[in-house]
C-alpha cells in the first residue's frame, strides 16, 4: 500500500494575495468580476490548478503540500499580449515616421534579417526573455515572412513550454522583393506551419497576412482557403491604424464595402481572428466585427507612438455590439513589452477620449480578457480549477517612489486593492514583476543585481 | 613662491561623449545647435566649467588633472523640470478624474498635509532625492499655500547645494478653508521667503498663484505688485490646461480677453512668467506670449494622464511668434518624475497632432532650452566655460532591450547620435541615469543593487 508522502512531491502551493477575474467588468461590476483572496493559496499539480481559494479555508486540505509565500506580493495570471512583432525588437523606438513610411524605412529591411535561421533563433530567445521578465506569458506574434523565422519562434517557445500563438507572415505585394512570397506560396508554407506547429505541445498557429496593403486579394483568398481547412487555427492581422492606410487599402479594393470587408469576403473573419489596432473603424466595421465574434487588439503605445489615433474602447464594449477586446504592446510600432505600461497609456487613451478604463477594467484585459477573446478560457485567464499554471508575483513595492505611495499592507477593500493596482498601471514597468511562472514552474526571477 | 601643485585639487576633469546645446535647433539645423565630442573633456574649477572640448585637444593643458573616465557613457547638462508639485510625489497615479475633479478628490486633501513642517521636508528630501536619479538637476516646483512647506522645500534643496525655483501657492477661493489664504496674507508671506530665499545661495523664488480659478482679481492684483517691486522674481502659475477649467476662468473673468489676459492685467506676465500646459491658447495668446516674452511648460505626461489635450508645439515654436518653451514632468498630475518619459511622451503628442519633435530637439528643451527660457543661460543648460557644472552621467545600454539596440560603440555621426538620443527618449527611465553631479560633485549614483 503506497504511502500518501509518495503523492507528495507533485503538489506545490503559492501564498500571497491573489488576484484574477471570473467575469467582464466592462458588463458586470467589479465586485461580480474580481476574485480576490488578500491571503490566498494557488495549489498546483502536473502545471495546472489543483485549488485556489483562501489559504485559511485551503490550509488544512493541504498541510502536507510545501508552499513558496510571497508575503506583501500580489499575484495575478500572467499576462497576454494580444499582439506584437518578435522581429521587431531590434528596431523598437526607430523615428520619426508614421505607419507607411515607418514600414519602409525601419521595419522592412529589419525583417530582412529574419531569413537567417540562427539569427531569428536568437532574437527568439531574446525577445521571450524580455516577455517573460515583464510578466507576458502569452502573446500573439508575428514573425516574418520566413518560414525559418517561425520555426525559430517556436523552438524557442517550446523550450520555455509557453503558450504562444505565431505565424508566418504573408505578404505579395507592396514590399520589397526579397520580402514577398506569393499566394501559392504562401498558402504551402503556411499549411505546412500548420501541420507542423499547431497543438505541438503549446503552441498554436495563426495565418498571418500582414495587412490588405501588401496582399493581393488573390493571396487573401488563399489564405481563406487555408483557414476553412484549419477552423481552430487564428488568422492574425492588421485593421484599421492609421488614415492613410486606410484610404490606401481603400483604392487597393474598391469593391469592398470597407477595410474590414476585404478580410471577410476573403473567409478571414471568425471567432479566432485578431485585428490590430482598429482606430478608424465605422460603425458598420464595429456591427460586423461584433456579429462575427473577431478581435480587437487595442495597441496605445503604438497608436501614440505612430501617431495613429485614440481607439475607441466604449464602443468596442458596447452593450448592443459587444466586440471581444484585448491589449497588444506591438512592439516595435509600441514602445515598451510592458503590459504595464501598455495598460498606463491605454488609460491615456481613454482620458483623452472623455472615457475612462478602472484599473480593474485594465487587468481584465491583460488577463482573462485575453483568454476570452482568444477562445483559450477554458485552458488560460484565470485560478479556476484544471486550467494551466502561467502566473506572475507583481510587487507592488519595487521602486523607491512605488514604496512611497503602496503601504507593506495587503489592500483589504475593493477600493484599496483598485488604488493599487492603478500604481502599477501608471507608475509599473518590468521591474514590478518579481517572478513568472510557467505551468507552476519558477521561468524568470527578477535579480538582485541590476 | 607656491608649488604648481598647490592648484592641483582644485580641478577636476571628466572624460566621456559629451553633447550640450549652444542654439536652438528648432531654428537652426541640428548641426548648428549642437556641440558633441564623441571623447571630450570637460574641466570643472570650483564647481564651474572651466574647459569643455575634445580630449585630445585638452588633454596636454590638464595633464596634472584628475580625470574621471566614464566609457560607453554620454554626458549631458543636468535636466531641467519646468512645472512641478513637489507635495504630489505622494499621489501619482490618483485614479480617474480631469482637472477639476482631481483638484478637489485628491490634491487638495494631500496638500493639506503640508501644513505640517516636518511631514513636509520629509517629501521634499525624498522628492529632491527623485529628482538627482531621474538627472533633473533644475526644477520650477509648486509648493503648497503654507509658507513652512517652501522653508521645508528651500532648507532641504540648499543642503544639496540645487539650483531650485520654487514658492508658495496662492489660492483664496475656489478652494477648501484648509488651503486658503487671502490677498493680504498671501502678499505678506511671499514677500518674506523671497527676502529669506531668493538668490539665498542658488534658490530662486518664484511668486505662485495656482491659477485664476483659485485666485480672486485682488489676490492676482497683489501678486502682481510683488512681482513689481521684485522683478527678477519668477512667477509660476497654471494657463489653459482643460476646457472646463478654460469655460470657468472666463466666468470668473468676463473682463478678460482670454485667460492669458487674467494674468496679464495682473502684472503677472514677463520674461520671468511659467505658465504650465497651455494646451488651449488661442492665436492672441499665443502672440501676446511671444510678445512679452512669456515660457510655457509643456507637460506631456500630465496632459494624456488627464486627458486634457494635445499641445500645438509648432505653433509655440512658429518663426512669427515665438514662444518660449520647456518640459515639465507636472508630477502628480503627470506619471514620471523622469525627463526621459516625459520626452516619450512629448513626442507622441506631436506625433499625434502629425508634428515631429526630433530627439535633439526634445534634449534642447531638457536642457538649454529651459535654460534659456528661465533667463538661466548665463548659469546653466550647457557646458560653456563658467557655468555652473550640474551634469549627468547617461548610460544608453542600460537595460537588456537598451544594450540590444545601442552598440557599445559611441556614435560618431549626427545621425548615429540622433538615433541612440531616441532610443533613450522611447526606452530611458531613471535607469538610464548612471550619475547626477551638481557643481561638479557627485550627488547621486546608481546603485548596483536594485
Amino acid at each position: 500500500m503506497p504511502s500518501p508522502n509518495l503523492n507528495y512531491p507533485m503538489l506545490k502551493a503559492f501564498r500571497a494575495a491573489f488576484l484574477d477575474f471570473i467575469a467582464d467588468p466592462f458588463y458586470l461590476t467589479e465586485s461580480e468580476s474580481i476574485r480576490y483572496f488578500p491571503d490566498g493559496l494557488l495549489v498546483i499539480k502536473e502545471g495546472k490548478v489543483e485549488a485556489f481559494g483562501d489559504y485559511e479555508a485551503l490550509k488544512d486540505e493541504y498541510i502536507d503540500t510545501p508552499i513558496t509565500a510571497y508575503p506583501g506580493m500580489l499575484i495575478t495570471p500572467g499576462f497576454i499580449d494580444m499582439h506584437v512583432h518578435f522581429p521587431q525588437i531590434e528596431m523598437i523606438g526607430s523615428y520619426g515616421e508614421q505607419l507607411l513610411e515607418w514600414l519602409n524605412k525601419y521595419t522592412f529591411p529589419t525583417e530582412g534579417k529574419f531569413n537567417d535561421k540562427n539569427y531569428a533563433q536568437e532574437m527568439a530567445s531574446f525577445f521571450l526573455d524580455e516577455l517573460l521578465k515583464n510578466g507576458t506569458t502569452t502573446a500573439v506574434v508575428f514573425a516574418t515572412v520566413f518560414p525559418q523565422s517561425v520555426d525559430a519562434f517556436f523552438e524557442e517557445s517550446s523550450k520555455r513550454n509557453l503558450r504562444m500563438i505565431a505565424g508566418k507572415v504573408l505578404m505579395d505585394r507592396n514590399a520589397p522583393d526579397y520580402l514577398k512570397d506569393t499566394a501559392k506560396s504562401s498558402y504551402e508554407q503556411s499549411k505546412e506551419l500548420i501541420e507542423k506547429w499547431h497543438n505541438n505541445g503549446r503552441s498554436l498557429y495563426a495565418i498571418t497576412p500582414r495587412f490588405s496593403v501588401t496582399s493581393t486579394p488573390e493571396q487573401l483568398q488563399s489564405a481563406g482557403k487555408l483557414l476553412a481547412d484549419y477552423p481552430d487555427v487564428y488568422l492574425h492581422t492588421h485593421l484599421s491604424e492609421n488614415r492613410a492606410e486606410v484610404a490606401f487599402v481603400k483604392e487597393l479594393f474598391p469593391d469592398s464595402k470597407n477595410y474590414l470587408d476585404t478580410y471577410d469576403q476573403a473567409g478571414l473573419l471568425g471567432e479566432r481572428s485578431v485585428f490590430a489596432h482598429c482606430v478608424h473603424l465605422d460603425d458598420q466595421e464595429f456591427q460586423r466585427l461584433s456579429e462575427a465574434r473577431g478581435i480587437i487588439a487595442f495597441c496605445p503605445t503604438s497608436n501614440l507612438f505612430l501617431g495613429s489615433g485614440l481607439f475607441n474602447i466604449n464602443q468596442a464594449k458596447s452593450s448592443e455590439y459587444p466586440v471581444k477586446v484585448g491589449l497588444g504592446t506591438d512592439v516595435g510600432g509600441g514602445t515598451s513589452l510592458s503590459m504595464l505600461q501598455t495598460m498606463n497609456e491605454a488609460y491615456k487613451v481613454t482620458q483623452m477620449r472623455q472615457q475612462k478604463l478602472s484599473p480593474l477594467q485594465a487587468f481584465f484585459l491583460a488577463t482573462l480578457g485575453g483568454a476570452k477573446a482568444l477562445c483559450l478560457e477554458d485552458k488560460i485567464g484565470n485560478f479556476d480549477v484544471g486550467k494551466e499554471a502561467d502566473f506572475i508575483v507583481i510587487n507592488p513595492r519595487s521602486t523607491p517612489l512605488m514604496a512611497l505611495r503602496n503601504s507593506e499592507e495587503v489592500p483589504n477593500t475593493l477600493e484599496e486593492l483598485s488604488e493599487r493596482l492603478f500604481t502599477l498601471v501608471i507608475m509599473g514597468d518590468d521591474r514590478a514583476i518579481q517572478s513568472t511562472y510557467i505551468m507552476g514552474e519558477l521561468a524568470y526571477e527578477k535579480s538582485l543585481i541590476c
